[in-house]
């Protein structure tokens, strides 16, 4: 087995992979049902969505969510239909990401970037699109599961906190107005606690809460989720540094060329593996309160600081 | 009184247009209350979507939410939130129409365009903004008022499917891919129907819903909504080709100029009047059946007719 770009601990046994990529298959034909075909009358734009939404990607928050719901011991398939919303937004945020009047990409999920395949204005439409669309089907999904009101709101709202502008467009506002500036270490925490880190949160939090968990476990959730989702951007930010862009799919090295605030440009390399791995750590303590349950969502932990792309 | 623009029959009675206003004030001081103040870190997104938000409008959409609801014996506070939720949704829309990359305009609502005072990246996030808060919007009001789990998911599904690819959405894409394009009617009714119409029958169907409607009242509100959104969306395109810039508050003529699939342009202007006359006529007579707590909502029909901006 290869080591890990970033660590010099061994990649998760075996068995955790195969059921991770499981899982993501799991992912991925609820997204394929999730969303209208391409069939689908205005043709045009249920083609752009489907092509960004069914890009592959690494599935993080749908399975963080999955994993979070299985460690207060829920179903999977009352869990799925969140785990597609946040993969949806997730999405929605790239394609607008990459328009050239954001961060101009030309390429994601190792494809050329929607808006390269379908222009601009559709690209625009694809992101509203989905975004509406990931709001409809929590909705949609709780009335089948009997769900109180209560619990729909809470998670409706963590939903929309976690996306909104308290959460990741915040983020990317304050991201692109930090673009060629030099940004305090608190601004670069606020980049990266609200981008990134609202989003995963919150994926962690309402595959709980729909799956039944106390107050109590959704605070674990709560300290759990800011860790990782922190750790996340800055192995997301080394990997930029130290991968080429085949292994990302992405274009490698955008970081400093667009000089944006990131962990290795602040901190340097070193301290920013050391952050990373601390915050895993200190996640897989919180979770580890939650018993045996969650120790899928250990793995899930320790992939996201050992991925290579 | 002045004549209306487009019709030869008197405008409402004065006491009726001091009954618009006067929502109008109430539905402006709520959408103050609903949105972040300025001050709400990060600042720039919150001016951004106050900027557009709070720009004034005619407010349509949450006026014939509040009169649905109030045609069917709801409390104007039950209905508010949900109110500015579809203006919200409205707002998010004119915002990325007015790119660039889709209609390219630098007026609206009589001053420029989000765009041209934020920037476009600011654009696109102001209105990803919007969109998450409304469905945010929604969520919260409920709980407080107590309503359904069922009537929850009903409000929510119903506004995403009046905003998303199947309503809104869909129709400004096959608004934009028609662009310079001979359309036949039918394509046009299409664009007409999700463009504009699908909103504004979702902003009467959730004000009735919320209210606590019969089924055989949101049919009603269904059928009406129907009517008066193409009616609005044609009287829009008249006002398109009659008035000047200073009157719309956006750029005149620019239906003609962008090629646009529009009813005068597909049926002449005198089809188009009668079209529209005859529209608002079937959704008087739909909204009659509801008695005469829907007489304000019979007024904002007649305003949707007679309006000159």
């Amino acid at each position: 087995m290869k080591q890990s770009a970033i660590s010099s601990q061994r990649s998760a046994p075996p068995g955790v992979e195969a059921e991770l990529e499981e899982r993501r298959r799991l992912v991925e034909d609820a997204l394929q049902r999730a969303f209208p075909p391409e069939s689908a009358w205005p043709e045009t734009i249920h083609r752009a969505v489907r092509y960004s939404l069914l890009a592959g990607g690494k599935r993080i928050r749908p399975l963080l969510a999955l994993a979070s719901g299985e460690a207060v011991g829920g179903r999977r398939d009352e869990v799925m239909p969140l785990a597609c919303a946040v993969e949806m937004i997730h999405t929605y945020s790239l394609i607008h990401d990459d328009l050239p009047a954001m961060d101009n990409d030309d390429y994601r999920r190792g494809q050329l970037t929607n808006h390269k395949v379908f222009g601009e204005a559709m690209a625009i439409l694809a992101g509203d699109g989905l975004l509406t669309l990931a709001f409809r089907l929590v909705a949609d999904n709780f009335a089948a599961g009997g769900a109180s009101a209560a619990a729909l709101r809470e998670v409706l709202v963590d939903v929309a906190d976690g996306a909104g502008t308290h959460g990741m467009v915040g983020g990317q506002v304050v991201d692109i107005e930090s673009e060629g500036k030099t940004v305090s270490p608190a601004t670069l925490d606020y980049i990266h606690l609200h981008k990134t880190a609202a989003l995963i949160r919150t994926s962690m939090r309402v595959g709980a809460v729909i799956a039944g968990a106390t107050p109590a476990q959704v605070r674990i959730f709560t300290t759990a989720g800011t860790s990782l989702g922190l750790a996340f951007q800055i192995v997301d930010d080394i990997l930029d540094v130290e991968s080429t862009s085949e292994q990302l799919g992405k274009t490698a090295g955008k970081d400093q060329a667009q000089q944006k605030a990131t962990y290795p440009a602040i901190h340097g390399l070193e301290a920013s593996r050391t952050r990373a791995r601390d915050l895993i750590a200190a996640a897989e303590r919180s979770l580890a309160e939650l018993g045996p349950r969650a120790e899928p969502l250990r793995a899930l932990a320790r992939f996201i600081f050992e991925r290579k792309a």
